[in-house]
């Protein structure tokens, strides 16, 4: 075992290795994987989760599949369908497992050459994300302080009007939801890494981060990410989300993605659709941010994307005892759909798409120089 | 140690008794409450709550605090403010207290009397509630089945369409917060209660409850006495509510109150209004039911209530171990505030005030005769 430093995984020595997720915040731990069923189990049970960790993981997982059964047989081949389907929500998983399978014919050296690429360049999408979501935060958050009063659908009865405004001199407050930092990417990661260039910037006044439920990745992964960064954060219940907004306490809200539709429509943790009701009845910017990896314009909306239910136990079981009276049943919906007309914005590592503006994902076209900024 | 049968709470032998919901659903166990300090804790620590609860226990604590101290004395008044104060956001509390407390001068006898009638007000409150709202929920479903397919801000685009008219065929599916049973009042209960006499009138397609974090009062309490009564249930996490909804999936929401404002704002428990905002999107109606008792017309509109911040602890330890990094700071609001526009109706035990058709709670008188149905 070792310390994969910023790094939720990594390639090294044949193996792959991972920092298992469901140990956090009680232990660091990696994962060292050289088996394809081991890294299908570490799907299914989110030692390794985030839609650009898991292209990572599944583009090194063919490679581990090709080792374990060379390339052109049929256990290959199923050892790889095996991988691609163990998560169904987030497009990058398949995606980049069929990216790196496509050059099975080349070899070994190929598939791996291919992996590796994948894992560089969701590094630098991170750091692409970052900056270009900063700056667009900064942009909407002027934006919003120029803009008159609040008419209708604005802000509830109790809100001081402005009180969002204190972002002006105090710096921007956001709000976000699960884990989208190095976690759930190889480095720094989408929302949250958005968040973390403002704190780079100086110009962080506070992160707020929904506990996630049920798998608590904002309280136990989000949390330990911005502690490790040393950034202001409070941890709220999910509820506790859209009724701080529509106080007024938060300047924008940013959020990952699972998949991006073709019209703009995003499937996320589930609880990301009512976060963006809530800002757009506050007023304030939703912002989603994702790699192109996560935009699949093969899928038109969201109604064509599978969400995956993931079974009672975890609403249940909290820990240990459980919550409910035994043998409670539940309904436990991973992500939910937040309909394009409730997002400001969807940046990307290649472009900022400004949905509120009637920009469309087919209409502003990628900006191949920039990912190597 | 007995058993309350359908009660919460009782006045038995000279001693308060309450059930214990912090133990629930593991234990069932009855308090023995003979001392203000006692009931006061009770009170802080949720072993009693819910606001029509609250009231009761509050006008049998005078009862306890006279018992104790005499009516004159100093440490009488110090008592009942002690109860009083207990908790800031329920307004029966504070409000069962006084009316109480205004009969010391007749005596310790008065003072029962009075906490007596109190309780059995809130008795006959709640069968009322769920006749006129049972009535409410059937009349609103069948207004909302004859509507015209949703336009503007309805629901999301993964909806098929008319999805929630299977209730006409098989039945209401419910969709409540917290919990509003009898634990929340003496018997039967606001929300839950329309929702229990929905499935004794055979109309119960399904209750979905919100797990109601941080203290899961929803997945400890209402799924406990859904299963009681033997509905069927299905239980979420609470950002689950507002995707449901919004996928059609719920006829309509109910939910109680700790106090309803003279403007119609409501105060309840941290996730209602996210889930009026999700209604209102999906076009699903939203219920609120709470006794005259919880009406406080001296309380002008919502930004004039109280609410209570719990503090980081229920945030960051659902159950050992924490959840959270060590020293994780949180922001806790018990409640949040849903704007009139948001409401639909609300329901009492003496009338029902449609909001959606402009009616308003000055507006509308009581109906005093109906109380004794």
């Amino acid at each position: 075992m070792q310390d994969l430093g910023e790094r939720s995984l990594d390639w090294a020595d044949g193996c792959l290795r991972i920092v298992d997720q469901t140990r956090l915040p009680d232990a660091y731990e990696v994962l060292e994987i050289d088996r394809v069923p081991d890294l299908v189990d570490a799907i299914r049970r989110l030692a390794v989760r985030g839609a650009p960790a898991l292209g990572v993981a599944g583009g090194f997982g063919v490679v581990l599949a090709a080792r374990q059964h060379g390339t052109g047989t049929e256990q290959f081949r199923e050892a790889v369908a095996s991988i691609r389907t163990a998560r169904p929500t987030a497009v990058n998983l398949a995606r980049m497992v069929d990216r790196v399978a496509a050059r099975a014919t080349e070899g070994p050296d190929a598939l791996l050459e291919e992996a590796l690429a994948v894992r560089d360049e969701e590094v630098a999408a991170s750091l692409s994300m970052g900056s270009r979501g900063a700056a667009l935060v900064e942009q909407l958050v002027a934006e919003n302080a120029s803009r008159p009063a609040a008419t209708a659908g604005g802000p509830g009865p109790d809100d001081p009007p402005g009180e969002a405004l204190v972002a002006e001199a105090h710096g921007i407050t956001a709000l976000t939801i699960c884990n989208t930092g190095g976690l759930a990417a190889v480095e720094r990661g989408t929302a949250l890494g958005v968040i973390r260039t403002v704190h780079e910037q100086g110009r962080l006044a506070l992160a707020i981060a929904v506990e996630t439920r049920p798998l608590l990745q904002g309280s136990r992964l989000t949390a330990w990410e911005l502690e490790g960064i040393g950034a202001p954060y409070r941890l709220v219940v999910d509820s506790a989300g859209p009724a701080l907004l529509s106080r007024g306490m938060a300047d924008v809200v940013l959020a990952g993605a699972d998949r991006v539709a073709a019209n703009g429509d995003v499937a996320n943790k589930i609880g990301t659709f009512s976060l963006a009701l809530a800002a757009r009845y506050a007023e304030v910017p939703f912002v989603v941010v994702a790699p192109e990896s996560t935009v699949d314009m093969d899928t038109p909306s969201g109604d064509a994307i599978s969400i995956e239910d993931r079974g009672a136990d975890e609403v249940v079981n909290v820990r240990d005892p459980p919550i409910a009276p035994a043998g409670a049943e539940a309904l436990n919906p991973a992500f939910d759909v937040t309909p394009a007309e409730l997002i400001t914005a969807i940046v990307t590592d290649r472009r900022v798409v400004r949905l509120d503006r009637g920009e469309t994902l087919r209409g502003v076209s990628l900006n191949a120089g920039e990912t190597a900024e």
